[in-house]
């Protein structure tokens, strides 16, 4: 059997990708009870937001099922969720869209992979890359390319702050020195940090798009509108250049694979028709279920009154838990912002090491992500590399309860690894 | 703005689609109830089957959410799903299935749109083709294909049958002398004909693709196990060399998206990976949906009972419809066969053109699919074109009523093109 280029790369499984695997296989086991899972991905499970999906699904089976379940839809998403979108996007920021500025996919990750193909890869130029305006970012993102060498990250400035925080900030220099951009991709806020962008970042990244004629396109998946979990200190913005993704996986609907894109025709058109071509359209009863939530107001009363204050009551309870229980002779900080669905850790020592610490950790039962996986590969090739290797991410999902001894090992572990190097 | 080489080709729509949205453009109209589309390629409205997979659906929404819908899935497929294919296909064909065997995703597209990426394509050993053995076949295969001229497909043999009956078979010599083999795909029993492989074509195929160590994608989405929508000659066939698809669509639940594939794990896992870095995975309830009618004998049931009867039936009655209506001195022939989703015409005369047709009928308020579109476009430069440009494709899926009237116009039609050449 003899697999083509592309084919090699998109049938390898990236680092994080084979934690994954690790994790899920040691926790499938009988043992899945005695594990302290602080990787997931999943947002967390609120019941007000599982009872607003759940009824808006019923309701779609109930009513919507012969135009949605038992027929083929457009690709370019269901007429009733395009419509809803433009509407919800017109009331929310007064945008005037028609269905030739939106296209669903099967979550915003399908959209992302589209986007992939269409602007980056071998050209009629040479070859473009998907470049990360400022990486650690979401890992996923690294998977999308189907060429080698095809995705690039640009290495952020960290700044230190009070405390035990830190901040990534822009560093649009280093950016603008790349010749080979085929398209910019962010998530903002940020998975894995919550670093959102500011109105300054947004407008210094859709200069830079408009100047190499290329796309920014921005996953405001854990954004707003909607669900707001982290910060959000720009609301998406209406630019020529931009394409701006939305989701409703973070706002609690990550199985049913629903996601959409909205920017300038341009952009738009060759994603409509990516979709056709692949995976034909997202799926309907989903899509119909978005529409009527994003219409009558559920999505942004759960957003207001469950999301939002969930996540920034988690990141308060974790950063309280951290101020109490790790070491205190240790030079750990956590990325800054209120909210989000992880914590970022870097913790500064010669003697840390993001793997060394997953080992350690699984043998104590506990999984957290080491943070190399959400720096781009060839970063770590550079001085980037001592502060990638240096940082980890946890999830605030996981009930208080996990999260608390969690971080009561990870504590436990950090006094081995220090007490380690200095023996 | 500039795309990728896989871009340009990817923004593209092919010939089918374009009539697609043509048609979509003229029957959103006011007047949609003027219209009589013959040309739609979504199942039949059968009232047992949208009531089997509403009920799924529900109690899947009802037992599942928390675990379905609230969640990531595994990119292989629910494990409730891989489960229930293992189980099920055991049970029909003594297949002895692991995970390890079973790739899932958001509808059999996506699985052959992964494939054409992963098997085909430029690679170590030059570029290789996506090869259908025996056109004309599905077109949106066509469109799966990432590179310009990544498609090729083998011109059939065309055996006339008593009355207005004619059948195409397999050129196997043809595809032989093909060395730029990646994967075979061919779609049994096919769309838009109907014609199903026999034993002796599937083990020929079987034999190329063996010798080749190339993977043979069948994709018996109208086929058995379910929905025996056409004629089976040849059950399903574990083979290490093949890798069978099969689809929820055509079973009634095209909207959804759900599909999988059984093979070598060689073929499978890189499946399972590509959907991990793309689409994530298919949605899941629909997958419990499945799990469920697959599981309890309800989509056996209704196969059996509604789905197979239904096509039977309406093929039977178009074939009387055209037996008396169409013009006694018009050599036109049906494609042999019972059931299927669609009847597929040749009208055997130098005054007949496909589209000419189309552009006719368009004018008296029906939608055929031209014939070209189902050959692969080079081949429309050969001797074959004078055979595709003569064969139309009319959906089975409307009401008799519409399939009578649309027929009549057909028929008045043909008398309009066969006289205006003889004038």
């Amino acid at each position: 059997m003899q697999l083509s280029l592309s084919g090699t790369k998109m049938a390898g499984l990236s680092g994080l990708r084979s934690i994954m695997e690790d994790v899920a296989a040691s926790t499938v086991e009988a043992s899945a009870e005695e594990w302290l899972n602080l990787s997931v991905g999943n947002p967390a499970p609120i019941l007000a937001v599982r009872d607003m999906w759940r009824a808006a699904l019923t309701e779609s089976i109930a009513d919507d099922f012969d135009e949605a379940g038992c027929r083929y839809g457009p690709s370019r998403g269901s007429h009733v969720l395009v419509a809803a979108v433009a509407d919800y996007f017109h009331r929310a920021y007064g945008w005037q869209l028609g269905p030739e500025n939106i296209a669903v996919g099967p979550g915003s990750q399908m959209v992302c992979f589209a986007a992939a193909a269409l602007f980056a890869g071998p050209g009629a130029h040479g070859e473009r890359r998907i470049v990360l305006p400022m990486v650690p970012d979401y890992t996923g993102y690294q998977g999308l390319c189907m060429h080698d060498d095809g995705i690039a990250g640009v290495a952020p400035l960290v700044h230190r702050e009070e405390g035990h925080r830190f901040r990534y900030a822009l560093d649009i220099e280093a950016l603008r020195r790349r010749s080979d951009i085929g398209m910019l991709l962010i998530s903002s806020p940020g998975n894995p940090t919550g670093r959102a962008l500011s109105r300054a970042d947004l407008d210094e990244l859709t200069a830079l798009a408009a100047e190499r004629e290329v796309p920014l396109f921005v996953d405001n998946a854990y954004g707003a509108p909607f669900p707001r979990i982290a910060e959000v200190h720009t609301e998406p913005m209406w630019n020529d250049s931009v394409v701006n993704c939305f989701s409703a996986s973070k706002a609690g609907l990550p199985g049913e694979r629903v996601g959409f894109a909205i920017g300038n025709p341009k952009y738009i058109a060759p994603l409509a028709a990516f979709m056709s071509n692949s995976v034909l359209h997202a799926p309907q009863l989903a899509q119909h279920a978005l529409a009527r939530v994003l219409a009558d107001g559920r999505l942004d009363k759960t957003t207001r009154d469950a999301i939002s204050p969930h996540y920034r009551e988690k990141k308060h309870f974790v950063e309280e838990l951290l101020n109490e229980l790790m070491p205190t002779d240790v030079d750990w900080r956590m990325h800054s912002g209120d909210g989000g669905m992880f914590c970022w850790l870097w913790v500064n020592h010669p003697w840390f090491e993001d793997t060394a610490l997953y080992e350690r950790l699984k043998e104590k039962y506990v999984f957290v992500v080491p943070g190399r996986h959400f720096f781009v590969d060839p970063l770590l090739t550079t001085s980037l590399a001592d502060h990638a290797t240096r940082c980890l991410r946890l999830s605030l999902s996981a009930h208080d309860k996990v999260i608390a001894e969690g971080i009561h090992r990870l504590a436990d572990v950090l006094c081995e690894m220090r007490d380690g190097a200095v023996a």
